[in-house]
C-alpha cells in the first residue's frame, strides 16, 4: 500500500519530517475510537515515501482495534520495509483516556 | 494494583511517555491538598503499564500526607518493582504554593 | 462555613474575580474523580468572601459525588446565601472525560 | 440514542458548553475522512445532556458521507430534538482541507 | 469559476466561516508578490459554496497585480454575485511589507 | 505625590491604558508581602497623569498592609483625585495565594 | 508627506487596519529613545492612505521630541486631514519604561 | 542571481539564519501550488548573501513544478555554489496537504 | 534562616527545581525597586530546602540593595551552605529596565 | 563608552544574558531604518558590564549605516574590548524587510 518514489540526492543525509495530526484507531479493549498524531522522521536512502499513499496507509487503521505501543510500533515496522531508510524514528501522540495522555516514540537505524 | 501487559517489541528500546495531570494528595505538615501533574517517561522491558491500573494508582494518593520530593520517588520506586523497565523517569511538577513552584525529577536505569 | 468581611466601598459598583484552578469532587455514576477549576464573579454589596474559608469550602467536596451541572449551580447558591451580591457568576471548568470536555457558566442578578 | 438526566435547577438560566474534539465522518465526495471539532453550547430547560451517550452520538458519524455544513445542522436537529433547550448553538470546526478551514455556525432559539 | 450547491438548511440562519491561508496575488507598482490570508464568513441563502471551486477561484489571482484595498473587495463583490447570501464579510491579511501589516474587512447585507 | 501634566486634546476623547507589573504590599492578615499587577485605563479631561510619579505613587505601597479589593478601590480613588478624568478603571490583578488568583475591577465615571 | 489613491470602492463602508511595529521617538524629558507599535483603523471615504508614505510619515518622528499622549493624537490628526476619512482610530502601543507600559487610544467620527 | 558581498569579519565563525515565510512552488503530480517557509542557517567564509537577490531567487520558483524532498536541496545546491560556505543548513517546512505536514532538512559541511 | 529536612532517597540522584516569581529588591544605584523571578534547581545530597523558610529568605531581600549580578551568586551561596548540595544552578531573570532585560545563571557542582 | 564595574564573584564561572529590544539603525543601502533585538551572553572575568552605559552605547548605533551582519560582528568586538570576558556571544534578530527575516550570531571565546 505505501508507495515509493526515487531519492534524487542520495549522495546526501537528509531529513525528512512528516506530521499526521489525523489518526484514528479504535482501543482494543473498549471498542471505542481512539485518536492521534503521528510524527515520522526518517533519514532517506533510495526511497522516498509517496505522501498520498502515506495518507491511505493512516486510513486503514480507522477500523482495526490495536493498542498505542504496539500500533506506533507496527508503523515503524511497516515505514522500515517500505522504504528502507538510513534510519527513522515514529511517534504517536494519543488523546487524553481518563485522564491521562500517552506518546509512544520508536527508533530504527540502518547502521546499528 | 498496577497491572500489566506484555511488550509484542521487546527487540527494540523505544520510549512510552505518560502525563497525568490530575494527582493530587495531600500536604503532610498542613493537611491540606496538593495538586500536581506527574509525567513518567520509559523504555519499557518485558511490561507495559495498563493505564486504567496506573489511574486507579494515582488516585490512590488522594488521602495521603506526603512530601513532594518523596512522593515522585515512591512513585518511581512503584512502577520499577511493577515493570522492570529498561530506564524511568518521573517528574513530579506540583502547583504553587506560597509563591513558589516546584518540579521534581528522578531517573532510574537498570543498566548503571 | 464561607467567612466574609465588610465592603468598605459600597458606594461603587466594582467586580471581583476569583479562579481557584484547583477544585476535584467525584463522579457520582463511577465514582472516580472529576477535577476543574471554579471561576467566580461578583459585584459585592455589604460582604466580600474571605478567601482562605473560599479555600476550605471548595476543598469540601472533595469526597462529594455530584453532576457538573449541579456542583456549578449549587457553588452559586451557596455564595449568594452567604454573600446576598449585587450579582455573581460561577463557571465550572471540568477536564475532559471520554473525549469531550464542560464548562458550565450560572448567573444570579439581584435586581432582576 | 442521546440520553437525558433531569435539571435540578430549572428556575435558573444557566449555560452549558460541551467541546468534542474527536470528531470523524467521511467526505460524501471523495470517501475520505473529515475530522472535526464539535462546540455545543445550550441553556438547558428540563433535561441535560448524558455526556456518555454523546459520545457515542458523535461516534455514529464514522462511517457516514456528509457535507460540514449539513452535518452540523443535523447535530443541532438533533439535540434540539432530545432535550427541548431554552436555546442552542453547534459549531463544527474541521481540519484544513486543500488550504482551505472551514467552520459552521448553527443556532436555535426556543423563544423565537 | 465559483461553484455551489444547494443549501438543505434554508430555514435557519446559520454562518459559514473559511479560511484560506494560501493567498498570493502580485503588488501592481512593484511587480513582487503578495501573500495573504483570505477570510470569509456567510451566512447562505440557497447557494453554498463548493470548497475546491473556491480554492481554485483563490489561485485565479496568483499572477494578477491588484492593490489590497480592491482585491478584498472584489473577492467580496464575486462571491456575492455567486452565492447570494444574506450577509458576507470578507477580510484580507497581508504579511507585512516595509515594515507594515495591513488587514483589509469588507461586509455585504442583503438586507439593508 | 502624583504629578500630572496639561492635556492638549480636550476636545477629543481618548484613552489611556497603562499597566504597572511591579506592584507589590503587604498582606494586612500574614503580614506577608502580595504581588500584583495594576492596569489603569482613563479618558483624560485637563490632566494627565505623568507616569514617573505614578510609578513612585505605586512604590508608596511596598511596606502598607492593606486588602485587594480595598487597594484597588484606593487607587481609583487616588487617581480620580489626581486627574478628575472624564472616567476611569482601575484592575488589581493579584498572584494567586492558596491556590486561588483574584482580580478585582472597580469604575469611575464622571458624566453618572 | 501622506499621499493617497482614489478609493474604488466608495459605496461601500470598508476598514482598512495598519499595524507599524517600527515607530520610534524621543522622550521629551529625558532626550532617550521611545519605541511603539502605531495601530491604524479606518473607513476610508475618497481617499486610500499610499503605505510608502505613511512608512516615510512614521520614519519622520524618529528625532522629535513627544510625549505617547500627544503623538498618537497628531498621527490621528494629521491622517484625518490626509484622508478625510468616514472613521479613524489611531492605538499607540509603547514599549515599558520605569516598569509601566502605555497604550494611547484617539478616535474621530466624521459622522459625530 | 544570487548575488553576494564581502564578509568583513572571515576570522570568526559566526552564523547567518534568514527565514523566507512566504514561498510558493507548484506540485508537479497535480499542478496546484504549494506554499512554504524556507529556513536557512549558514556560517559565512569569504561571502555573505545578498537578500534582495535571494528574495528574487525564492521568487523564481513560483512557476516551477517540483516536489518538497528536492526544492530544498536545490536550494541548498544554488546557496552552496554561490556562497562556498564553511556550512549550511536549508529546511523547507511545507504547509499541511491531505492533512499531512512535512518539513524537509538538508545540511552541507565544507570540512567534511 | 533556611531551614532543612532530611533527603529520604540519598541513594539516587534526582533533581528538584523551584520557582520564587515574586523576588524584589532595591537598585543599589537608584534606590528603586527590582523584581525578579528566581528559578533554583539542585541535586540534593542529605538535605532538602524546606519551602516555606525558603519563601522568607527571599523576603529577607526586599529592602536590600544590591546589583543583579551579585544577589544571584550570593542565593546560590546561601544555599549551597545549607544545603550542601551535590549540584545546583540558581538563575536571577529580572524585570526590564532601560529597555534591557537581564538573566543571571550561576552554577555550583561538589564534584568539581 | 561602554563602562564596567568589577566583577565580585570572580572565582565562579557564571553567565549574563543581557536583551535589548530596542535597537534601531539605518540600512547602508536604502537609508531606511532596521529593528532588531540584541542578545548578549557572556561568561564575565573581571569586569561586568554596567546596563546604562550599555543602553548609551545601543542608541549609538541610531544613526548609522551598517549591515546586519557586520554590525552584530562589531557589537562583539566592542564589547569584548571594554569586558574582556572568558567568553560571549551577540545575536542580532533583525525584523522582515522584504519578506525575509534574519538572525546573525557571533561567538568569542577567550581559551581558545
Amino acid at each position: 500500500m505505501l508507495e515509493t518514489f526515487p531519492n534524487q540526492y542520495t549522495g546526501r543525509e537528509y531529513e525528512v519530517n512528516i506530521t499526521c495530526p489525523e489518526f484514528t484507531a479504535v482501543c482494543p479493549r473498549t471498542g471505542q475510537p481512539d485518536f492521534a498524531t503521528i510524527r515520522i522522521t526518517y533519514v532517506p536512502d533510495q526511497k522516498i515515501v509517496e505522501l498520498k499513499s502515506l495518507k491511505l496507509y493512516m486510513f486503514s487503521y480507522r477500523d482495526q482495534g490495536i493498542f498505542h505501543e504496539h500500533v506506533t510500533n507496527k508503523i515503524l515496522d511497516d515505514l522500515v520495509a517500505a522504504l528502507s531508510p538510513r534510519s527513522m524514528t515514529v511517534e504517536g501522540d494519543f488523546k487524553i483516556r481518563g485522564g491521562i495522555h500517552t506518546v509512544i516514540v520508536a527508533n530504527y537505524n540502518n547502521s546499528e
